[in-house]
């Protein structure tokens, strides 16, 4: 048996600001701050011992990972970044507030880009202030233009195969500060969710989830830490 | 040509109080945190794109490093902690005030085990409060029960040979953010010191030393980003 800790990073300025982020390296606001301290105090007194933490490049989600390893007494954790684990891509959407995109290009277009499983939002213009392409950590990393919830699992599930199982299976419990839609990607390959089932999943922020995995990586409990602020998991596969 | 910068953390919460340390896990104290943000800020307008950090396991290093990366807009970079970069271990003296050990065991005692290159304090006597043997951490770690600078240096120099060292040839530029004792072994190595000379060598704290290496390593210029508050450097060998 081995544990599996997922934490979707809390409140970004750009959450604030109800903006489209995706790729943007938006920073935690003082309640994503909060909430990343308070993740620290559940992990800290769940009885599991961790032994290490995979995170995206992106700062909302490592300072999550940070700020709760420092409430947990556990900073000395190896601590591993990957742009595999980056929140979805947004495309064009990128920066724009979602109210006025609703308006622009209609409640149900913006929905599809939002709610479908597998149709990406428009492709992010070169040259723009969102292109990162001359972003040194992405220095030899495909960066997508757009990317839907499908094309996102696609360029997680690599990096769960080759970095992330291999610890798991290794016996090492693990924590996995990251974002909306990469846990989904997560979520759907452990749980064996369906495309709808997935694009309907929606996990807390500043919670994390427990999954107790077997020798084969099948997900045998799971619970949120903080009960009171649980929503409801996929049924176990 | 390859940059690597040194960074001793600032003040810790033992350092307040005026207490061996060592091993022991003391948080930064505020004016410790305040010299990681001015490390961070000194870090980001140097000029060098830095590509790696290495540090120990202990909390005042680490959080120097990760406090000073988010300063710098660099959180992204890979981390990695070895407890070979910690503090010198200070045995019996571990926890104990300098000013009362200087009045039980003589001023020129405690200078003796403080400032020579190869006396080591008593032994840490085990099973007591700072017995770190049941620390996760440290799990198959060889946890010495004292350190002189000289067996300091001699648990360090693997990890510069295996870790560092191979990065800096691959062309990385690096922060290692650590320890008074560590870093005078890092430093005793570069600069080819006596065991005379680098007993005397103090590196101030927050305020980050750049060394420009040559492709066999040494050093071919040296100098302290905040230029106000630099100390004396020992020659380029």
């Amino acid at each position: 048996m081995t544990f599996l800790a997922l934490l979707r990073h809390g409140q970004s300025q750009w959450n604030l600001e109800n903006r489209f982020t995706g790729w943007v390296d938006v920073d935690l606001s003082p309640l994503g701050v909060e909430e990343a301290v308070r993740s620290g105090q559940l992990l800290a007194r769940c009885g599991v011992d961790f032994d290490g933490i995979h995170t995206s490049v992106l700062t909302r989600a490592i300072r999550t990972g940070n700020i709760a390893l420092e409430q947990a007494g556990l900073l000395w954790l190896p601590v591993v970044k990957s742009w595999r684990l980056n929140e979805r891509h947004y495309g064009a959407l990128t920066g724009l507030n979602k109210t006025e995109t609703a308006e622009r290009h209609g409640a149900e277009q913006v929905k599809l880009w939002r709610r479908s499983y597998d149709t990406p939002p428009p492709p992010l213009d070169p040259g723009g202030p969102y292109d990162l392409a001359k972003d040194r950590r992405y220095a030899g990393v495909p960066i997508p233009a757009t990317e839907s919830l499908k094309t996102t699992l696609e360029r997680v599930m690599p990096y769960w195969n080759d970095a992330i199982a291999p610890d798991l299976r290794a016996g090492k419990n693990l924590i996995v500060p990251a974002h909306g839609n990469s846990l989904r990607a997560i979520m759907k390959h452990l749980f064996a969710m369906s495309d709808a089932a997935v694009v309907g999943l929606e996990m807390p922020t500043g919670n994390p989830l427990l999954i107790e995995l077997d020798a084969a990586l099948k997900p045998r409990a799971a619970r949120y830490l903080d009960e009171a602020r649980a929503e409801k998991l996929p049924p176990l596969p």
